[in-house]
């Protein structure tokens, strides 16, 4: 049961001018469900995308990535389940270059404008023929309004789908922004991946797409973790379809700009909190923040220590306020000229630890009430410096051992 | 239910000439149960040591390193169970001062002399006036005979006590060497810690004993993990009496000097293993080792992420040949220019993977049979250069979660 995420409905999401998605299915690994999703873009649009930093990337992100620095205008992508084409050598390499050749043809595109996708079991090859089998099914049925059904036929081991929509108005003219997002982890059992998508139909200077693409990964879904397994196969792709016929813009600082930048991470933001909140086994959602840190990065190291220790999620798993867990998880976090007498910790409202000991006014009760929620804000002090970063996950429950100790049985 | 670990009986545990230890029941959280622990050194004994490097470590570690600086003879422990006293400031400071003060009172010593080790819930004021009281009463119990029961005393939530001894003939005298240890993870529940203590009788040049025990230590407790959780008061001890009689050892890789190093090897790996043995939940002992690094460290970070994979961990549990999680582990362990083509893995003796992919040999039937012992060796070639590094783990199972989520309630 996911914490706190609404099953979106179909009505709720907008479509992108100058985006349709289409689903079918290939029978990629298992009969009678859509395990294959394809969009297709109209000429003029422009792609963002951050992968993966897994050196055992799949052959799909790796024939993404050859695509994209092609300078090729992406027209297509190819999303199938069932199977992640990962640790598949030359032999997959090759079939993703297949799938690619084969959506090519049907659009007259070239090869370099498709974007293939995969996720699912890992060191087994990919049927490509079932794929490029399904491919013009998929086609025929693209619409602009199957943003819904796509979020459904990318799933694997989610509960829900991950979709959702923001408008806004820019110029006078209402910009969409819609995405989705799969994955219940950084991996999955043996299920590989989070996917995202997030499309615009806002115009705005081509240039810009690859940065805020970057940025809202970085503010979304490079925050989230629910076991720290990275996958093979993480993608994250942005694409804006300039067709909103809103005024270009060309800052992201700019009122338009910023208004934008605010729906765009809104969404980033939901689909990368849906993770975790449909994370495998999650009974809670977890926010850590730690401020006074000297760099963004030494923040993040304590709050991922935090974030993935296996003795503070399965305290939030029994609601037990044994917070010298997370303070040992501070400790070992890799700073190595931490101070400890200048860490501070708060537990929602709750202040717990002061110059690196309990709080005097700190009460068990008061930890214990906190930690009972379902929504937990862990905020940490470091007394460096001036810096903050956030990162979200789950906690650490029986399920989570019960699904991927049984999963492919 | 350790995995494959004898429970030592008392007349197997030699003596070391020159050590004597004693407990008693100082009630520093429950009542009825044995839980300081005293050892008291001859004078001429040389003391090792090795710590957490967490930054948040506990006051006594704190106190051990000042004592060591300060070049004294170390004469006497003081190990109690029932409270960390870590998280506890310049308070826990002070607590941990007074009882080295109160030993080396009884003792005729000085306070630098003396090293105290706590380990226990976290968070929490040491009841130092408990266990000053019980020193008089642990001293009086001391005997060269009791290392059963020391080992047994020094137990927090381990299952079974953790010691053994070996002897070997150097120069035509019995050397002994007797360890005992307590931990079953990197961090316990709310308990925290590993504590390791070796000692021998021979006689060695006192300035070998420090390097012995670092060097020690890198090749047993410091490539043990269970959960990842580093411990704020982890704690290895080599005590070197000196009394066996031998002609003094000056140079390690000398006839004697490498039969004492492999027997005192072989007593910290048993005492590293048995931990792993006993870790939570444990049903699987894991070998991990990792060849053709170009260096030590990307040998272990590689073991490491092998080691740390939750996913990995329960696949193991499961007895399931998931090795696509192995896979994903080696491709996230941080090594920015890893070549995935070059890339090998044998699960014991069966080959699963070659040059990255899947071997064409490869049978999942093979892999299951392996999966399904209660030892395993995990072997990864990175084809990068000729360093190999190995780490001990356990698997990850529904226990683990039951022990930590239940443990303070």
């Amino acid at each position: 049961m996911p914490v706190n995420l609404p099953i979106p409905s179909a009505n709720e999401l907008q479509p992108v001018s100058g985006l349709q998605l289409g689903v079918t299915e290939a029978g990629v690994r298992k009969a009678n469900r859509k395990d294959l999703t394809v969009l297709l873009l109209d000429e003029g649009a422009t792609v963002g995308a951050v992968f993966t930093q897994n050196r055992f990337s799949a052959a799909p992100v790796q024939v993404c990535l050859e695509h994209l620095t092609s300078g090729a205008a992406i027209r297509a992508m190819v999303i199938n389940t069932g199977n992640a084409n990962a640790g598949t050598g030359v032999e997959g390499l090759s079939r993703a270059r297949s799938v690619c050749d084969a959506m090519a043809a049907r659009l007259g595109v070239t090869a370099q404008q498709v974007l293939p996708f995969s996720t699912g079991v890992i060191m087994e090859q990919l049927p490509a023929d079932r794929v490029i089998a399904g491919l013009s099914a998929a086609i025929g049925d693209a619409s602009a309004n199957n943003w819904l059904r796509a979020a459904q036929a990318i799933m694997t081991t989610d509960t829900q789908p991950k979709a959702i929509s923001r408008q806004v108005m820019l110029g006078g003219r209402s910009v969409t922004v819609t995405g989705m997002a799969k994955g219940a982890g950084m991996i999955r059992p043996n299920m590989a991946t989070m996917l995202g998508f997030v499309a615009t139909d806002a115009s705005l200077d081509p240039g810009l797409v690859q940065p805020l693409c970057k940025s809202l990964a970085d503010q979304s879904f490079n925050r989230v973790t629910v076991d720290g397994d990275t996958s093979t196969n993480d993608s994250f792709l942005l694409v804006a379809t300039h067709q909103a016929g809103n005024p270009q813009i060309t800052d992201l600082s700019s009122a338009d700009g910023a208004a934008l930048t605010a729906a765009l991470l809104a969404v980033a933001q939901h689909l990368a909190h849906a993770m975790v909140r449909d994370g495998e086994g999650a009974t809670k959602f977890i926010s850590i923040r730690v401020e006074g840190g000297k760099s963004t990065v030494e923040c993040l190291k304590v709050a991922y220590a935090i974030a993935h220790s296996p003795l503070v999620k399965t305290a939030f798993f029994a609601s037990d306020p044994n917070l010298g867990r997370i303070l040992a998880a501070v400790g070992y976090a890799g700073i190595t000229d931490l101070d400890q007498g200048l860490i501070e910790l708060h537990l929602d409202d709750v202040h717990v630890v002061t110059r690196g000991g309990r709080h005097p006014n700190y009460q068990e009760a008061d930890g214990a009430r906190v930690m009972a929620q379902a929504e937990i804000t862990v905020r940490v002090g470091l007394g460096r410096g001036n810096c903050t970063d956030t990162v979200w996950t789950c906690d650490f429950s029986h399920d989570y051992v019960t699904i991927n100790a049984d999963y492919r049985s």
